[in-house]
């Protein structure tokens, strides 16, 4: 261990992950590029779990932000007015709202997806009087005591020390195999008087689960599910905070579904830059918090609307769009190739966009290709609830050699861990 | 109202507050001065509800900042091993745990204090298997669902839009008028095998209560419901977010009672820039979570980290402290001076070091008292259940001639009161 | 209305019910028959909702409580030993327990069904240390907190004026239409550990829901529960309050499916003559409380041990069981008669042994049919979530020829309903 | 060991309790007198908790109830119109209701006190549309979910596996020492919006604390009770299940205190006979339950409707009132002389009427005190949350002499168990 790792040991908690993953220490990004104290430097496949969508430290946003710190603009002020959030809030509702006919108002909760989880479930629960929550398998919305009672995963909710109430769990997409309609399923619950269910204050719904294990709903099933909560007086609440801010293609993750939920939670990467922020878009009729109902000291990061502002360049049309498609076929390309090579391994490739994965159904080796891939300087994570699927979340903006060298090292990743894993079961000779 | 302030009616949810007691657009700041789009500047005794005790964007966090973003510094790096967060570990455990015999291990949950909060609550849970907390009146946590249910305030409450529970409140410090001793109370629920009480996991305290009305817990009292906790192996978590790093005095606001509590939750000015960010403070037996137990997007957010680190340059020696001692004495005689002259407004004058307050018991008159101090260059905020608290939270760095000139301009606003009240209340001629 | 019925109107609550289907003021009764004030008599095929297996006023019950009451046998006891507990224990452990190999501790919670199930869901969370109880839609448990919780159905879950949680809702049997399989999503949910269902404390089903609408859940169903809940070592808790005593046949409704439940939860027909008594059977090694944790002032219902022992006598042999399912070919036959006759009333007929009933999907159909029935002599009320199912519980001890008279006057009933239904649906000439 | 003693041993669950207390078997009661099956009897000084004010099997209830059954009336009726439910509206009406100016329905929940208290607290709740019961220290209300949340007891709450919530606890009555006003306490935690305590949605509360500890509250401090509730528009519900029916002098606990409760919960004594049944008296405005809201099988127990109206004659005067003031007298007067006798005991001598109790400091005394009782033939219970008072609940119509027997025996008892504790405590010569 070098002497600077040893101090995360000596004074951090034992609750640290990532830096178990990658036992490094990081100094400096650029694009797609880590650089670490050691000199060696990293591919980013994980992109802040999302929240560096336009890569590391981009140079519009940077300037901007240099300037306007440079300048002594206001750094924090709460929920007061300041010129930064008045820059967002047009150009956002210019280039966002606007062109996609949604009228809902902006809601800063605390800078986090958290925050903002537990804000659109405080308003659902307002609007309708009603308490239970609908979420869906494998769903992940935060950590805090609200947001956490809408999450799937076991370990995580273990953590709360008490029961997580006012939730009811309906399987998502695909959940269930054979041909098992989770929406019907849901609807007969809903219709039936003795159903256990009690009529829901909303649903929350990730259109593409990130830490469930990369599981992509299709379109015709978001519309069918928004059409069921319209039918049903449901507020619809996606939680766009990973699948968001293009990371599928467009900005939000639900367009092409035809749907404008009631509620959209944006986080990690609405700031740009990595500057925590949050967002939660609500419809004008279900904008009933009184003021300060719901509050929060960094609902006013100004630092972050500066970059957020400048990070709204890259919406302007539709060019990253097509390339988030484009790179996301290179990827699946890839995925597909690897899960060819190697059946044994019980591979399923998934996602959509720049949102992609390869489950691997033998216990572990998931794992061992993340560990694999950042021996050979690749930064990848592991998701799902058995840690089951590698998960490539690239900046939208790698170049596209860049991408093909990182998917080339996790190829030999995957090709070396399947070797390994064929010998321990090979009997000795 | 101007242009830029349309821009929030138009696109902002209704739930945004500080904006209505202050209307105008702020730009720049510097130290303890804001400046408005109308060229208008502000004395500032708010400081970010106690986010920016550092004043704004100090010289010597902003040439930090500057170099580490210039440089290219790595931005968002989720809990990865950065350079800037060792830094900021070595140092602080330098400066603020050791001097002070800390063993406590450093948490970082999601950069907000409501997320420190949440996690200081799961983590006494998990210690003792228990799940009731002891929670004070008047006490403010948070608005997420388990911050929320331990906070007091019954408007915040209400946003839940569900039953807050596995909270017990008692009465903090003197609540009670007359003799009622809250410790003993406290302790006879405890002992009752029959109290209905069941065994708590922990006790969350503020020192000093900001939101709450500026209520100043004596050290005695303190030093008490530690020995209380420790008689009854209660884990005791100081909720240091807006009475920490320095605004109270010492660094910690629970120094001076001379105790350890098991668990400090810190953020608001931690980062020194009003950057967001926050700690807990965890002793080494109750560090008790599985990595990755708990999590969050923006827990390692290095541009904080930078200032964060920069800022405790403030604590190498006692300068400070001595500083807030002797401006909070300041504040003190000006209160008393404002409560002398006008006893027909009911005041009482609380507080402690640079946490101030004066209580007016003429319904409105705080809040009047603050309109007219806006109106005159000086922002100031209410606190309190009923807002009936005018509350001073200047930059602790804040030069003695513009604190004693916002003083000045404060007194002549309740002059203004006073007499507004005075006349509303006399009989037409 | 005469003079008696508005005593009711005048002095008791709003809520009561069952005096609003049937209004008169019964006076007497005796086996399958039941007197009325103004001279009338019914045929009961309700049966106390199934508390009056054996019929009213059984001649053996009543001489053995008619001896015990003259000779002052004490009433009361509390859970104190008395010669009357002593001999009931021994018998029920001789006639029930003994032969079907079970060997349940007897635990006597309050007298009545809900207690007997609130007190199972407690032992089953002491027993394993979790919360969630596992329930079936359509399920009927009871109207205290615990209970209601596992209950189904909406409107009795409103009169909670709580939140109900703890219970998740599976579907029941063929709760769900068209191949889907309920215990195989059942473990898949249990499987996922990011699936959101928290392990639970247990599983709690009746075989056959009365008050949720007749629906009785197959031999193989219950078996594959059964042991899926060994897989998964949930303890299995029968509510045979309704089912149980014979009603479905055999003494426990759950013996043709070959397992042996963990809890059984009995009440109702237990006391043989209506007396309010009930039983929770426990396995000995989840037989865990301390004494007292739960107890009750009726848990020593004195008479009604009596007549429970007494009532053993109609299970020392299968003679009941058998006439039971000689019974129930009756009804089913007739039920099926008057659903080939009117397939405009949407038919569908239901049950097992003498629990047995027919589906009208028009609306309000089956509230009609047991309105006329009652007009005509036979006592029969409705069930399920909208009250669409017309419900057959007669004493299992009713002669042929009662009966079969009910059945006509049911049919007939049935007739004039659908005629009735018709009429209206043609449009004028 | 006796054989019978046995039986239970083998068959019955380890929940028994009060059967280890006096471990023998009983077998038939009388008036004030139990006999054991070996031949021994006992003075009753438990009545069955209560719940046999008018002591074992009186000649005119059985009369009544021999008469009932032998002429097949009508014994389980759910809550259909019975002549023996109309009898005893109408006699209830006259007898108790009328006379005390009383305008409430009588609403029959299940036959037990937590079944009258479970439907008490959801009244409550959906009167007012909210969830927080107002309970005191050391209240005892049942065992089932809802009642046990209001319960204060630590052992009885444990039983429940879930954190029970919904409930504050305030000290009842002088909970606490040395002039604390617990209602001037309860009122300062409404008050204060920022107090924690959300408006509660109803208070709950026993004028004499049986079971913990026999703890009577002033008729000032009940009065000034139901002024504040009224006052805070808060419904007041008495629990009268064990203070009612005549216990502490007056048919209802509360009369003296000249206050008419909103709504009030009645079991135990009112059947008269020992039989179970169970009240709710609701405020006509109140009565909001629709038809079947909340139900049960056996809430229309006519036997003990019969036995209750026949127990009515003890109340159309104002003799059995006197008595029991009387008698009250003579018990704390042998209680006080007992005290004063063993002032190292740390005697407490409390109660009122016939609920009357001796606390004894030193731990186990009461318990020796009890055992010691019984094995000279008077049956005696403890209460108290650490089972510290010697609880004494004869019949109301004891004789006197018989009373004065059981108070010597009782008194040779304390003597005993104080010769035996100082014989402890000496040192060896």
């Amino acid at each position: 261990m070098t002497a600077t790792l040893d101090v995360f040991d000596r004074h951090e908690s034992a609750v640290r992950s990532y830096i178990r993953s990658f036992p490094t220490v990081f100094t400096t990004a650029k694009g797609h590029l880590i650089h670490a104290e050691d000199g060696r430097q990293y591919i980013d496949f994980f992109a802040g779990a999302g929240a560096l969508n336009y890569g590391h430290n981009d140079d519009g946003m940077k300037a901007a932000l240099l300037d306007y710190i440079a300048n002594d603009g206001i750094t924090h002020a709460l929920d007061m007015g300041t010129s930064a959030k008045a820059r967002f809030l047009e150009r956002f509702h210019e280039v966002i709202l606007a062109p996609r006919g949604m009228e809902h108002r902006v809601l800063f909760p605390g800078p986090t997806g958290t925050n903002a989880v537990e804000t659109a479930l405080k308003l659902a629960r307002k609007v309708t009087g009603r308490e239970k929550i609908v979420s869906f398998t494998n769903a992940f919305h935060g950590m805090t005591l609200g947001s956490l009672a809408v999450t799937g995963n076991a370990f995580k909710r273990g953590g709360a020390g008490l029961p997580l109430d006012n939730t009811v769990f309906m399987p998502f997409a695909d959940f269930i195999d054979g041909g098992f309609d989770s929406l019907d399923y849901l609807e007969r619950m809903l219709a039936g008087g003795g159903s256990g269910m009690d009529m829901p204050a909303g649903v929350i719904v990730e259109t593409v689960q990130g830490e469930g294990g990369i599981n992509a709903a299709s379109f015709g099933w978001l519309k069918r599910l928004n059409d069921l909560c319209a039918r049903w007086d449901l507020p619809l609440i996606v939680d766009d905070v990973q699948a968001g801010c293009g990371r599928t293609g467009p900005f939000f993750s639900f367009e092409p579904a035809g749907i404008k939920p009631d509620i959209v939670c944006l986080s990690k990467s609405i700031s740009g830059y990595g500057l925590p922020m949050a967002l939660v878009l609500v419809r004008p009729d279900m904008d009933v918090f009184s003021p300060g109902e719901h509050n929060g000291t960094f609902r006013g990061n100004a630092t972050a609307f500066v970059t957020a502002t400048e990070a709204l360049r890259f919406w302007t049309d539709d060019a990253l769009s097509r390339e988030v498609e484009r790179k996301g076929a290179i990827i699946e390309e890839a995925l597909t190739a690897m899960a060819t090579k190697h059946p044994q391994l019980q591979p399923e490739v998934r996602g959509r966009g720049l949102m992609r994965g390869i489950a691997l159904g033998v216990e572990g080796a998931a794992d061992q290709v993340c560990a694999e891939a950042f021996a050979n300087g690749v930064i990848m994570e592991t998701s799902g609830p058995d840690s089951e699927v590698a998960k490539l979340l690239p900046p939208l903006t790698i170049p596209e050699d860049a991408l093909r060298e990182g998917l080339d090292i996790m190829a030999r990743a995957v090709d070396t861990v399947a070797a390994r894993i064929a010998g321990a079961d090979r009997p000795a000779a």
